[in-house]
């Protein structure tokens, strides 16, 4: 089957070699001609010059994969629609909001061009591992395109199979499922990126309890400001983080990929020094936390997920000079200098 | 009514000073022989040079008030029990863990000496507003101190009396309250300093909320690691904080102490520029937090109050490092530099 | 000055009578015809008999408050707007979504009606106490308005005045704000019901933690799945909870017009049997976080409290189920039954 | 090597088999008879009738294994210590708290006694893929225990190598970890519960609002007390929840052991519906939050999935019921019926 490809990024490239190596054809775009030159060589890959010539050299009902970030889904949409017919099909591979899916879906609807949205998971490691796909769209679109998930989806490998499912693995065993009407492919992938900050921060905290074992070695002042540690003796451990790690890898009830990638982290740096600590979020977090709310479901470990990187970025600085500035109001309590 | 005071800090020595005020004689020491000094020229003060003088000064059954950080009221009840008699008063009135009331009671009850715990609220202001008190101890010694806490408290004043409660004003009307037996005091001054925790908190984040009303204006580069702010003009307000703290002391629902202190600390300083936002915590709201764990009640409120102090401390960084070394190894995301 | 009221309900009423009392004149509407001729009974306020008529009895330019549900507010001007010129101005008192009120003035202005949003704050205790406004719009408008807001609001009363705060009191300091373009009223209401969320929910969980202080005392068998109290003995306390509320009211760092309430609720029904503890959210609370997050304002405190109020209501129940069956599924562990 | 099994429930009688399959004598005994008879009939294993008859047939220096609820360590520790000599060696498999461990092996140093600590992860499934350990203690000892954990720990099995790990496989590769002196062995499997209770809680909490995710099908009232639904087509979505666990496991970021039992859970029980939702938890989590605390270190996540399962059994209803006694006196509001 062939496929045309928009952003030639990290993933996008990579989405487009499974595709290749699976005997489909494959035709490229990128605002960098270098990327599309770079990527032409392969076999099975087509470059093109301009959005246009892209178009030009799909077959119709064409299939138009967009893996570009989030904010630039609409202006490139505006761009090609006028090139397109009725019946060719846009996916959004990349990080939209769902509300912009169904929004889409509807405005392209009167002109024939079907949307599909299309969740992606894998991060770096999905050329060698496949991608996780969450699809929304209209079920026979979907199914069309079928082919093109098979070939960029992990397959049913190694894994295990769940215990009652026998047969023909379904496609969510194969790594790839259609979720619903349009949205829904974003949806269940924005609260499997929620998720995965919850995860996260599980290990972090944990983590960072153990690394703080040995607090107990420190020497504190007495003064009326700082409670002083009741038993020093019960911190007394310096962990090796990563044998740590790595011990859990096995056996455990916490054993999972995002260790995996933990106990590759702490191997060689324990200490995680290049990294300072400022942590980024991206659109699904917070987008998760408010389809909580909307729905009533209270989400605290994932919130508290999200609230912990905004922290790490200094953006609770205000609220707390507000608290300093109670306990001078209220008990003259002045701020300690920069120490626990 | 005597009373002795050991430690003449900012506390300290308000309470006596509203103890001589109410007519009752009370004998000072403090290991600063000047704050001893100081204060005995007072009406109604008198001093002394040692603990031993201290001791010698007051008549049995003494009622000796110690105020004096926790961290060393176990060594100053070793110090000063030696000169004690069966039947005598030692009154904690600093914040002490509840669980050393229960064993300090304990291991002086064979001595035949009393153990009252005092929770005591009010900061710098209790010398013009009084202290609320919250006492633990056997009934009647409690009962043989009323003079003295009647002094200390608050008294009924110009707050409205509580609809129902009608008569003769209760203790807890006058702003003290024997709450049972040893460690009861400071178990409810505990908890009243996690509320305390709490409730600003709630300030803080709220006021940190409004002020951050006006991101808006700010402008964002479009990458994939920032997803940008959806509806920009809904973020456009540049709100006064001094005055909406203001406006909110009257009529509002949030009206209250701490917000009067808050609109204070705002007014003439909306930047809170002198203050760096290191959050110190004393003990009591850890051990609030241990309570709720250890009688099974949610406490989410309480805790994250806690636990945004010790991340204005810095005490998230390596977990906050995890976080991001995470993000590197499965995405190749890259830390963004100091900036939102 | 003259104002017209639609919407007869607590609030609504109230503020009619403050103003009548101010000597303001106001006609009134309500689908409840009872209600329009109760109120229209007393002195200086004028009844009506459909929105026509009410908009008749006004004189330009008109000042017409709208006192309803959120929900209904929409529909209300598009049924009241016909009727109005040029100039006239429609005042939304109730708790409108910030958001809403940005899109209502936009609407409106070409048709040269103004709009004013005012979140309000006061609740039952209104009438007595005087209503605390936030308020939004163009300047010169809400200052046109300002005899209504003035009428409406606390006043200065028997709080003293915040430090530095000298010469005539400000607006804030009467107890009403203006607050900045539109939407800017109901933005500063909303994040001041979050806080409410937040002091309320400090206060909740802190005297739950004083209710359960008398855990030691349950007996608990031994097995794989419970743990048991490591020392009971340091949770045998039976706190007055009424008293508890009350001695905190005086003197104490916590005092507040929440703990007045809470005082009062618990005077008499210290187990409080009446409420089964479903405890409800309006908006705000919900709008607050969904604020934060847009900002990246870390909000642990508000959002937990609101989290709570969603599970108070049973809206965790599969999320719990699935944390029962992954138990089950790798330790086998069952579920106790009912019980701690 | 020989080793001495106490305790013969799912875990114990399968590290035995797991120990007899790799060529290693267990001598085993329980309170009940029956279990003892029962697995001494297995190939390698040999029975007792009572401690003193245990502690015979092992021979010198001892190494007993007691794999028995926490609570009962103690007592068994003082009944089996008499038959024992210098030089003989105690290990605690369970889930014991480490501070019980540091004191443990203080008291039992003197009488030549060794101690060790082991936290031991596996559940039901350790027979089939091996204990994960973390073991405290003095270093010689543990060394010479090491034939033992390498029998019960996984191994390195299938799972791939850390990057950089290479030559010989380490212990912490092979499943097990020597963590420290007494205590640290317990103290990482304590922080390894913690994280296991925040990993369920974001897999509960990410599930529950995919479930939700078709609120926008229900219909609301207009009234004051209940914000409507902004959007309901923005919640739409019924989806398949065993399909949604299962797409996960293969190439998604969120890939985990939890995953895999949580789809097993899923399938063919989607709805879940014979959990009730009231969920256990054991010391460890508890005692992981008490440790962050006495680190002052944030730990956000761990403790909202430690409290949530407290709500999940009821133990927030004096709090909430103090909510909506607040909200009835301040606002008149009553609690809504049992439904959103």
């Amino acid at each position: 089957m062939q496929l045309g490809m928009v952003g030639l990024g990290r993933m996008g490239a990579n989405m487009v070699r499974r595709l290749a190596r699976n005997g489909h054809e494959c035709v490229v775009f990128d605002r960098s001609a270098k990327a599309v030159e770079d990527l032409a060589k392969e076999k099975g890959v087509g470059g093109s010059s301009s959005l246009a010539d892209f178009v030009n050299k799909l077959t119709t009902p064409r299939a138009i994969w967009l893996m570009i970030p989030a904010a630039v889904v609409d202006d490139t949409i505006a761009e090609i629609v006028p090139h397109l017919q009725k019946g060719d099909i846009l996916i959004d591979g990349g990080n939209s909001y769902y509300i912009d899916d169904i929004r889409r879906a509807k405005e392209l609807a009167p002109k024939g061009i079907n949307y599909v949205d299309v969740g992606t998971s894998g991060g770096v490691w999905g050329l060698e591992r496949g991608y996780c796909m969450m699809i929304g769209g209209h079920k026979e679109v979907v199914e069309h395109l079928d082919p093109i998930f098979k070939a960029i989806a992990p397959g049913i490998g190694d894994t295990p199979r769940t215990p009652g499912r026998e047969g023909e693995p379904t496609q969510a065993e194969q790594g790839y499922l259609y979720c619903g009407e349009s949205g829904g492919g974003h949806f269940v992938k924005m609260v499997h990126n929620g998720i995965e900050y919850g995860i996260m921060a599980a290990y972090a905290e944990g983590l960072g309890i153990l690394k703080a074992a040995n607090v107990g070695k420190d020497t504190h002042e007495i003064d009326a400001e700082t409670t002083p540690l009741r038993d020093p003796d019960h911190y007394q451990y310096d962990f090796n983080m990563p044998d740590v790690a790595e011990v859990w890898r096995r056996g455990s009830v916490i054993a999972s990929w995002l260790l995996d990638l933990t106990a590759s982290a702490l191997h060689g740096d324990p200490e995680l020094s290049k990294f300072g600590g400022r942590v980024s979020d991206s659109g699904e977090g917070r987008w998760t936390v408010k389809a909580a709310i909307d729905e009533g479901v209270p989400a605290h470990v994932l919130t508290a997920a999200l609230y912990e990187r905004f922290s790490s970025r200094g953006l609770a600085d205000y609220s707390d000079k507000l608290l300093s500035a109670m306990r001078f109001a209220f008990g003259g309590h002045l701020e300690k200098p920069a120490a626990k």
